[in-house]
């Protein structure tokens, strides 16, 4: 929508050079360095794995860019920290993570219809993110590896969306948890990452245990299960999981509260399920007339012509760009307090498991 | 199937000629002393509230009967205790406990392709069994009242059916646990139970709070949470709810093994989904020719002419009395070893819950 | 429900005893002129093939017995205009047709639901009737031979079940139909019919073309598509078929309306799904606070505790025998004049495909 | 995807600079004249209503342009035969017309599915293409207008969708076809096209029937139902409505073959439904490891990420540029035979309406 991809930068110079050419990319650097400093550059994304994220970030903040870093924000509560209070101090730039999925019509939907308190107050919050990418132990991606990724992977690494996506609906806060992880395949066999280039996430690995048989300890866990409680007095029930075959990318989240339910799963984003105790259930759909203002203006086409993840991701960046614009406007996209809020969440799981899956206070810049 | 109703008891005259005639009952009694005592009788149901299994159960069989008692088998785990013991006793009896979801064809399958290892060893249970009947403020029911349901309401009510039914299908037993309990709507109006006579679950209520507002102080939890391992390690994750809008008896169960996946819906009994990394998922239906010898069993009709909630209580009436003709055979229905369980993880349950959510060991008859 | 199963018969004397003393029926015949005449039985059920149906029907009308017959009524138009006009003579006795599918809870509701003007005048009535027990050409039952099933097949087995329901709930009649019959497998190979004794409807066959490799011409058809009008003018589609692979018993109707449309689908067949143009669409469930007084009076089991096949089944005869002892109350179930009207929509069918899907007039009993 | 909106055009000076402005688009013309003789640019798309599409195509084709035509490629077969005609004499050009639905992944897969033989032969081809934008008297667009859209409304505007889909997907021709339309809605209020402009189908209308109450007879169809037959003698139903409450945009198309069945539904895109006799029914999701190459091609986000229409357009549009770069290509996109197709099949349904549902051949260009 009218922002030009002026530069990319990469220290592969053959795949740089056929990336700008296949999208008309004017401008091409061998070193981030040389595109942050680039002076024709207004914005920086950072899609790097998660251990660049604090360099780079700093660097282009430094630099006055406006910055979209993927999540997680840092690899470290401390770097999040860091960068959190470098964002306040420039408020007129755009300091915004990647938690694309507040960015679908229904769930802008499902926002503002708890906060018109359609649900009453609420009584549980309870959902999933389970995938089956990691199930066979010949699996392998970086974020197996904790100097990589950190050292939560399940949690940290979608679990978060979660989250993200459970508070910014419901306007509650996770205040208390209780966490267990597991790690159930305690060995795996390292690979190439390379091999995943080009995907958004890495797609399943090609089979089970190699004859070769290189293997590593893994210490990241696959699976994570999570008891919370919110601001509110709310009670949560979370379950997150790389290993549950025949799950893709299956996040799915409940409200009851006092007058009614509402569900939504993003593998069917433009479902709204709300259940009722004396009415039948429905399933609202992107139908214009039927929608508030937020959900409505992230709509782009007619009720039942199906948008999907690239258009939440679309949303996203419209967002931060509208702002890159104008930035007088007040951000509509998650900042990097929200990605702050995120390494808390982890740093909280992380600290409950270590203790036997006791209940800790979470950290906290909860207003 | 060729068993006779030959007696009913009840102490209200007028409504015991009318059910006797109408299900042309030859014999009524009007104590269930005069009943538990008919030479005539061989087999006794015990229907009546919780807090009369235990005293009716023993009578029977201390008269020799065979005896058939609802969930949960008593009220206290020490009540329990007794009755497994004296049905240890007793093995050519049939002591009987209506965990009838077992009873399902569907559930029978499950349970027969987790056995063979078809989902391989297993890493992660999950579900929920959530209603919304007890929604409102004005929604009442003796199973409120703790004197005469028990300390646990949610999860001894509906939460003990979903362990039930996971250890039986799993054939894993929940050896440690942390539980959560919440009392949503701490007071609530009490209403005559004889309202809702003749339904096997009490209707949805007829209101919001009266204006009368005669209201009590709620003490049994609206919702729990749990947390589990298995005798095998397996981590599992429980949500219980009698509060959930939309949700009318709404017990599913998840299974993601090393191999593969399998999920089950009380509401859709007739569909197993099958969830699979690397093959397209599925759902297998009633289909003879594709079921094993135990759903196969349990199935009365061709595929596609779907059987209900009223079958699988018939299937499990079935497997009493086919014990009941021939007490050589090894019990095919839950019996009051696994009523006992049920009340030593209501008890496991509470103690958690009592302590902020400890995980605690589970007490056991665990083999 | 208080009824008496008083005998039964059967000419395989073997099968006969074991039935009778499995379900405790006291009384044997083993012809059913025997039976039809013996004085202690009010009611005779017909489940026959359709050749025998006519003869067994008016010999227990002429002994003046209640009479449950399968469907189809008869074997040809003629034979179904002499039973009818023989019921019409005898309004005191019940002379019931099985079309079962009509008491199921969910199809009450929707009838009251269109009769009482939700709807709005109806624009389209759209649906399916589609099984897949009859794909392979190995696939053989008795419903294939013309001599002993009728000219018409699939219309006449299941087509006609749809074309009853969807008059029952909308309360308008076919009066005008174009159809296309077609018969995939020209060739099947006869196998022994008895192999499917004591299921409702035949299970699939055993497998593919055997290699003895008898086979026999087909005639009847294996799919039929039709297009109708109703006698207020709706517009209609119907789609038959016993070889669509991964379907059971697939029949779905769909109605859309001036103000709404309303879809019911057998093998799901607690829901009703209430589509909209101003509204979330929604699922209506069976909770008996939402439902009708019809489709309550149907209801048995609390909402989220399925009822099926055997409940509609059980309720067309609780129909059936509710009348059976008071004869004054006027028939709740299908009648002999359905089982004509029945045959009239067949004979129609035939007819237009006959003459290459010409539109004929429906002949007719209809007011 | 590197292709450059290098200019647009339109008589309405303001919205078009402003659209230029908004997607940075370098060259606009006030006149389609202007921007088709303009010499820097290569393709001109053709998005205005279907009255125009004859002249602006033959133009841009005598400029020697690649031209991409929205559906249907003119208002009648006769000028559909003059562009088909040019267009076969330029086969270095693209001439493209807008059946977005066939470069759906999964419409891809079913494609590769059924010509490689997964299916068997077909036994019948059934589906519909529902909506009801148009369900109210008040609601409008200048497609009612046969005098803008062309004699068929419902049937040519989407049913015509389904018709290019399923030849697409079987490979079979719909040779012979009876059919049926009705006009439900003899009046309607015509309001300003205007109204919608900037959304890809129009929104459902305002409201019902105004006060002013001007209203104009209504000649073209709301509602189609087509039964046909293929080239390989394959039976066909299809329901085509514009009035259907709580219906957007449900296309969907199922193919029973000896073998197995396939279903695939617009709305739910991402799963392709295998329905099976001996196996359980399956979902195959957009998994690139399951996919053949021409649908894993077209997939460019991991499974469990929704791709939806946006991304069918794009994957055309690829499609249509990639041969614009190398027209050694054989298209790989609809093209203007496939156009004139659609208006044979359109002009066959019309002949055989008008005489009463009669059975007719198709013209045919099919090979
Ligand atoms: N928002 C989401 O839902 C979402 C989804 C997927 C990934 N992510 C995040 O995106 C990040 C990348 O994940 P991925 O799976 O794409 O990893 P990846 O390893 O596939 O891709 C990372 C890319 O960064 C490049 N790179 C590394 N250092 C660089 C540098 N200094 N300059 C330029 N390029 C450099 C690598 O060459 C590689 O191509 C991670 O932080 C991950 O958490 C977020
Ligand atoms: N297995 C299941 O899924 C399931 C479902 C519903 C209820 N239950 C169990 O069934 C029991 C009854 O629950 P309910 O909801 O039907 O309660 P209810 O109060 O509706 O019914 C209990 C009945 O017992 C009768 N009764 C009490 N004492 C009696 C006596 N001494 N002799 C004869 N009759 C006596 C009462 O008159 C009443 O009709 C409870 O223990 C409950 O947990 C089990
Ligand atoms: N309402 C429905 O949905 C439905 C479903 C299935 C079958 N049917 C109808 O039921 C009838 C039977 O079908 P089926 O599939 O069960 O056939 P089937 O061949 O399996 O059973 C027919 C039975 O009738 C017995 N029989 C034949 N002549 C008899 C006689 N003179 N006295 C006593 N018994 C006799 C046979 O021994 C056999 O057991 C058919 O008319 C069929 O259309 C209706
Ligand atoms: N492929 C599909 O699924 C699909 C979906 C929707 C519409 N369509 C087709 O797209 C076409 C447009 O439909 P619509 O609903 O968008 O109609 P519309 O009336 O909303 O839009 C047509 C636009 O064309 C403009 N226009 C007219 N003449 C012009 C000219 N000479 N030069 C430049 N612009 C001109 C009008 O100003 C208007 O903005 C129709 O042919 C329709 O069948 C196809």
């Amino acid at each position: 929508a009218g922002v030009e991809v002026a530069a990319v930068s990469s220290h592969r110079v053959g795949r740089l050079r056929e990336v700008a050419r296949r999208y008309r990319i004017p401008r091409v650097h061998t070193s981030h360095e040389a595109l942050i400093n680039d002076p024709e550059i207004d914005a920086v994304h950072i899609c790097t794995g998660n251990r660049e994220h604090f360099a780079l970030a700093r660097r282009a903040m430094e630099a006055g860019k406006h910055v979209v870093c993927e999540k997680p924000l840092a690899a470290t509560l401390e770097e999040g920290r860091t960068l959190a209070g470098l964002a306040a101090r420039a408020p007129g730039r755009v300091h915004a993570v990647n938690y694309q999925y507040r960015h679908y019509p229904m769930v802008a939907e499902a926002r503002t219809r708890v906060r018109a308190g359609e649900l009453g107050p609420l009584y549980l919050i309870h959902g999933r993110y389970v995938q089956d990418w990691l199930l066979w132990p010949a699996d392998y991606n970086w974020r197996v590896d904790p100097a990589r990724s950190g050292p939560s992977r399940a949690f940290a690494d979608i679990g978060s969306h979660w989250c993200d996506l459970v508070e910014h609906v419901t306007g509650e806060h996770i205040v208390r948890l209780s966490a267990r992880l597991r790690t159930v395949i305690p060995h795996r066999v390292p690979r190439e990452a390379g091999a995943f280039e080009g995907t958004v996430a890495p797609p399943a690995g090609a089979g089970r245990m190699d004859d070769a048989g290189r293997s590593v300890a893994v210490s990241t866990e696959d699976l994570a299960l999570v008891h919370f409680e919110t601001d509110r007095g709310t009670a949560g029930s979370l379950v997150v999981s790389q290993v549950s075959a025949g799950h893709k990318n299956d996040l799915r989240f409940e409200l009851n509260g006092a007058r009614a339910s509402l569900a939504w799963a993003q593998e069917t984003p433009e479902r709204l399920w709300l259940g009722r105790r004396d009415a039948p259930n429905a399933a609202l759909t992107k139908e214009a007339a039927q929608l508030g203002a937020e959900a409505a203006a992230l709509t782009h086409y007619p009720a039942g012509h199906p948008e999907g993840y690239p258009d939440a991701l679309k949303n996203l960046f419209a967002a931060v760009y509208d702002r890159v614009r104008d930035p007088s406007r007040s951000p509509s996209y998650p900042t990097f307090a929200d990605g702050l809020r995120s390494l808390e969440l982890v740093a909280a799981v992380l600290a409950s498991a270590g203790e036997g899956g006791r209940w800790v206070e979470v950290a906290g810049n909860v207003p």
